[in-house]
């Protein structure tokens, strides 16, 4: 029998991403209860029109729980003693589904993941299009109802994501890869910088801006986050350990294959990462404009850029040392690079590739 | 006695980088000599105005070495036996001058280092604005002659470019963390994507990518500079390869705070990066706003944010997987988030924090 998604939806946790699946459900007329221990997150969630404060009445027909990780496995395990249907929107699936592998009503419970954020919190930072595009891993258990599993996918398409399903090990790896290793090893690029001397920071780039950007995150939160996937993050790390042995080695005996080993296999890896439309990767390319740092220069740069009909992929602003022109980098597709480029000097630009 | 940059300046090794300096000078009226083994890259680079092919007769006040790391010793000793004064553009300082320590007019070389580059190479891709507001690091060794350190600080800013004075051996350490250790550990993060399965990197979002974007360059060319700068990158990795260790063993043993210590050293390192203006980095915030995928959208985008007089200090684009959608990014000062989200929802468009 087929389960449509018809609400009520209680939401458990009202930060960003519980406050943001409230106004989705709202927007498409569901009816949406809210929990939380903190009253003032409920006021917050339910004053921006994400729902109202549940009652002891109600039933929810789906319960959401979006609570830290470290209390997943038991909210989870509550909401399943209610009598609805039960998702989660927790990082890590094998561990919250484990603490709760023995409960009687097991098959209601469908674990979840959507894939967005923000580097805000808290119900204030709600949208209802945080997910918007964004895929939103769906990992049933063995076991689990097919009727749950409809009621997440829909959930997670009402909510504008895009649903990937997964087994909650699949997903446990799948993010170890690429989101818990890849935060770790920025942590560790950072934490290399935290004692240097003042003058040799002036010699930043781009680069080490870029691969040390997600470091800045919430320790206690992603400590949460990678304690709770610690079996596939630390294999992925001993892993990485061999990898970095072999290269203080070859360094040290000057073996420059063994070092080019190391850096091909990155350039694969990069490669691999599907393209930013879901599909392959395409190949793009940079055309760098100067731009002087006051608010309508870049608007005159984007009409200018749309006036060549050139689908701009990516955009980066890289600031000056000390005076007020930034160099903007637009990434196209790489055969547009060269009318993007002729397109912008005919218009006064200073470009270069 | 002062010295002032009158020219000839010569450029040996006409690449990106050789050629946009040979352009930049030909820009402020210096005649520019060039020298290459490629008879392709001289053909190119005086094609598109960097300079004209050295001759015998000729002598150059200034010559800028500007080949790949395996041959700069060699070519900065022979720059030295033509009489005038000597620079070159290598990534790694200290690793040139120890090739050239015993020439007898050492006093006439000062090493040199402009932060500036391209995902593209080779003189086509040159341009005189490539160092506009970049740094150029000057790396006087203890002999030398003042004249040449002007020289070569006059080139920088005739170049555009911001001229940032450190010994050899602090710049090879500077480089060392900013640019090849993150490096490295983007090619780690990388190389643990290439033999994912295809349906974990489903789930790759803007963190992996941003982390391992570096990871795509040339290992040929990052293994000569890694592999020139040994001591220093081997140094730091050999401090990372411990707090590995410290990791691993944190995750094991569920020691939270041990894990918790290495992500607040990342957040530290974080901050400890200057900010892009050359200033304290001041605390910035951002705003998501929901753009059709298509050239006009973003440049109505752009005017809307001109009009509302909040500075974008950085902008990313997050395409949707598999919908012509896309999520724009606009980084902004912390205290302007407010105004331009309030701006933008009146102008009709979707944004969230």
């Amino acid at each position: 029998m087929s389960e449509a998604l018809v609400g009520p939806v209680e939401i458990i946790g009202v930060g960003l991403i519980g406050a943001s699946i409230g106004l989705a459900c709202r927007r498409a007329g569901l009816e949406v209860l809210l929990t939380d221990l903190s009253a003032d997150h409920l006021r917050t969630a339910s004053g921006l029109g994400a729902g109202r404060v549940t009652t002891e009445a109600d039933r929810a027909q789906l319960v959401v729980v979006a609570v830290p990780p470290d209390h997943l496995g038991a909210e989870i395990a509550r909401a399943l003693d209610s009598g609805g249907f039960v998702t989660d929107v927790g990082s890590i699936k094998a561990d919250p589904l484990a603490a709760v592998a023995e409960h009687p009503a097991l098959e209601r419970y469908v674990g979840a993941h959507p894939m967005a954020g923000s580097e805000r919190s808290g119900p204030l930072a709600a949208s209802a299009s945080l997910f918007d595009g964004r895929p939103w891993a769906i990992t049933p258990h063995a076991t689990a109802d097919p009727r749950a599993v409809e009621l997440v996918e829909a959930l997670a398409r009402l909510c504008g994501a895009v649903p990937v399903r997964l087994t909650p090990d699949e997903h446990d790896l799948a993010v170890a890869r690429t989101s818990h290793l890849p935060h770790l090893l920025a942590s560790l690029a950072a934490g290399a910088l935290a004692d240097a001397p003042t003058d040799h920071l002036a010699l930043s780039g781009q680069g080490v801006r870029d691969v040390t950007r997600v470091a800045a995150g919430d320790p206690r939160l992603y400590g949460q986050i990678v304690a709770a996937n610690a079996t596939a993050v630390s294999a992925l790390l001993t892993g990485v350990r061999e990898r970095l042995d072999t290269l203080i080695e070859a360094l040290s005996a000057g073996d420059r294959p063994g070092l080019e080993a190391v850096l091909t296999r990155g350039v694969a890896g990069t490669r691999a990462i599907p393209g930013k439309h879901g599909g392959p990767a395409r190949p793009s390319g940079t055309v760098f404009v100067a731009v002087p740092d006051h608010p309508g220069e870049l608007a005159r740069l984007f009409a200018d850029a749309g006036a060549s009909e050139v689908n701009i992929e990516d955009v980066r602003i890289d600031h000056d040392q000390g005076r007020p022109v930034g160099l903007v980098e637009l990434v196209v597709d790489v055969d547009r690079i060269d009318h993007l480029s002729a397109s912008l000097e005919s218009r006064g630009w200073v470009t270069h590739r």
